[in-house]
């Protein structure tokens, strides 16, 4: 059984702590309202950057003091900035977590931002962005968020050249200053921890943090922006995406089963009828991204030019044909295949803190294993079948990068 | 405190079972000698082709029905192939393992291997091959294997495209019959079982598949083939590398903290003098690749075209300078990291599995987390420094691909 405590602090910061039995491990979710969406618009890349800084000192401690302290403390550590959000992760042997939360919690509460490092770190964030060009998968895949999300969701954790090459370490000092604020943000615990003696430890160093920043507003309009890149790649990269419902709708159980059902196993519906039965392309696969306000279906294929147009045409059919309704077989292998996920998940002390931080985030509440797997068994076939023929299909959105564009097929808009 | 049973059976496949507590998942890694190097000379790929076509229904079922009874118990695996062997990944929740165990290993010993399949699967490995133009950064580092690893553990998993056109169906047919043999396999099992009647099911399941594959000889010469690679990529890709002793010499654990120290944390060398200070690439690591027969450190740095020159002879200079010794405080570190690391990977059923697995094919016997947190533990500061200058920086090889040739640094045979 487990248990999960929940904490509001003075400053507003929301403390999620969940001790796990068996484990010695620990790890950490801190979550500030300083993603993508916050950036000013005309410096898109500033959270990107303020991600990269926070690794170059803090709390006082110069850049090398700084990474020394949390290396000697085997800190396995991540930064990033989501749509919403800056994050920060880190995994670390139980007994060193009282020791490594100041380190840590300091990177958000007191980045050095020095001049100094700021020029090595705009020159990384320039040469992220550039390498891009040599990952067409990855970049199809931004190429579609962008013409899918409302403004400013679809932006790019990377940002724009012209924007980062415009950013100045003031930009980034103000974007901390504004962004990275304890209200309305979280911060997750889980694995070996002893729940009281966190708490007060936490609640001591986050004491003289303060502020909330402002809400972002979203408009319901897409950047639009290019759909298909001619490019000499040697393959065709295709993302291909659709809206769906947002994470706070009641459907959304019915709209995960019906994407594993597309996606979800080596039995699902991409898998067999693009890569199996017609052996189209090495890689496809589906998920389901979904935010407060705003849900998509985002799928990808890669294949040769030769086969790209079927393979457009077999992947854009099935994202229809899923409407026309699951067979019970299909159903009850999507089902137990994100039960099984919904455990191994329990194992993961980072799986966890994540989660916990996710459901803050979206949901304001945490959820334990036990409801989500009950969620999960609470779904039948009668309502993922309704929920489908409820929805129209909707508006295929294709975004593709390869030596030339693809006749897109009518119900994409093409 | 850990029980590892390890049996080895009639057939001559050793089985280790690891009953781990508090975890609802279990997982399993199944080895047997049928990696790259044991494929014929002029049928490189085939390893691949067999570890696509066991995909494709086993033990009397069809591809379909096989798939689907996986996707049934909730059973999440990846097939692979090694330098030696091909490798089965499988995880899913405990209770599901005795109902498993069947359609998973009838994935090794009676594969379907249909006629029918043969052609998807064939052009799903030509596409893969194809697709690595696409993707520089991986491909790379194949090369550099190419270069650096005695024949034929060289090879790349995705073989060569002349030999699989060439390939047939009686080609994969013949490779399982002569490699798929449980003689010197390993079955390793991890995770929520009880290991009694584990051991009483795979016995009964297994007893009919007989026979041992031939042993590999590796003659002490590498491939040579291309070292730069002249495309209009966007990023110039550097691999270097250089050999290093083998995973069974007694040094092994003071060249791991070694190349900990270059590469293991964001306060390591290479990060630090590479990234950090000079801001010459987003992305640079240096890994340590151990086999019975041979070892290797490997090198991976991404720039731009005009910072490669600067970036590769930053690369390089580090992997000579370490054989002047490590400091205190950064063998710290690398101890600490390295600790933490063991610690993390014992809460994973799947990385329990594959870790006695690959000890079995390695050591011939199984280790327990205490022994390797043991070993760590007893390396002192003046074994790794006396480890190190011991040993010659020795020949550095360097592979590029890139808009033009970098000038190779005279270390490096320049």
């Amino acid at each position: 059984m487990q248990t999960i405590e929940t904490h509001v602090l003075d400053n507003g910061l929301t403390v999620a702590l969940e001790p796990m039995s068996g484990v010695e491990s620990v790890s950490l979710t801190l979550m500030v309202p300083a993603g993508m969406a916050s950036e000013p618009e005309d410096r898109q890349g500033l959270s990107g950057l303020l991600t990269e800084m926070v690794c170059r000192g803090a709390g006082g401690l110069s850049s090398r003091a700084h990474v020394d302290l949390l290396d000697r403390l085997g800190v396995v550590r991540t930064t990033g900035s989501t749509l919403r959000h800056f994050r920060l992760g880190a995994t670390l042997v139980g007994d060193r977590l009282s020791e490594a939360l100041g380190p840590l919690l300091d990177m958000a509460m007191s980045p050095a931002l020095s001049e100094a490092d700021f020029e090595p770190s705009r020159q990384l964030a320039l040469q992220t962005l550039d390498g891009l060009q040599d990952d067409p998968q990855h970049r199809v895949m931004l190429d579609l968020r962008r013409v899918l999300f409302p403004t400013p969701l679809g932006r790019s954790p990377h940002g724009r050249r012209a924007d980062v090459e415009a950013s100045s370490v003031e930009d980034v000092r103000g974007f901390w200053e504004r962004r990275c604020r304890p209200g309305g943000g979280v911060l997750a615990i889980a694995g070996k921890l002893d729940p009281e003696r966190v708490l007060e430890r936490v609640s001591g160093l986050v004491s003289g943090w303060t502020g909330r920043a402002e809400p972002v507003s979203i408009s319901p309009t897409a950047y639009g922006g290019p759909v298909q890149s001619v490019e000499k790649t040697s393959q065709v990269h295709i993302g291909v995406g659709l809206e769906a419902i947002p994470e706070l709708d009641e459907g959304v159980w019915c709209q995960r089963l019906a994407v594993a059902a597309l996606s979800g196993g080596m039995s699902a519906r991409l898998f067999t009828e693009v890569r199996e039965k017609r052996g189209l392309c090495y890689s496809v696969h589906a998920s389901y991204a979904g935010a407060r306000e705003f849900g998509a279906i985002m799928a990808y294929a890669g294949t040769t030019p030769e086969r790209a147009e079927q393979t457009l045409d077999v992947l854009s059919g099935e994202l229809v044909r899923i409407h026309e309704g699951l067979e019970a077989d299909e159903f009850a292998r999507a089902k137990t295949g994100m039960k099984a996920r919904v455990v191994m998940s329990g194992e993961s002390t980072s799986a966890r803190a994540s989660a916990l931080a996710s459901d803050l985030m979206v949901l304001g509440r945490t959820r334990s294993l036990e409801e989500v797997g009950a969620k999960i068994d609470g779904v039948t076939l009668e309502q993922v079948n309704a929920f489908l023929a409820s929805r129209e299909a909707g508006v295929q959105r294709v975004v593709t990068i390869g030596p030339e564009p693809l006749a897109v097929p009518e119900r994409c808009g093409g």
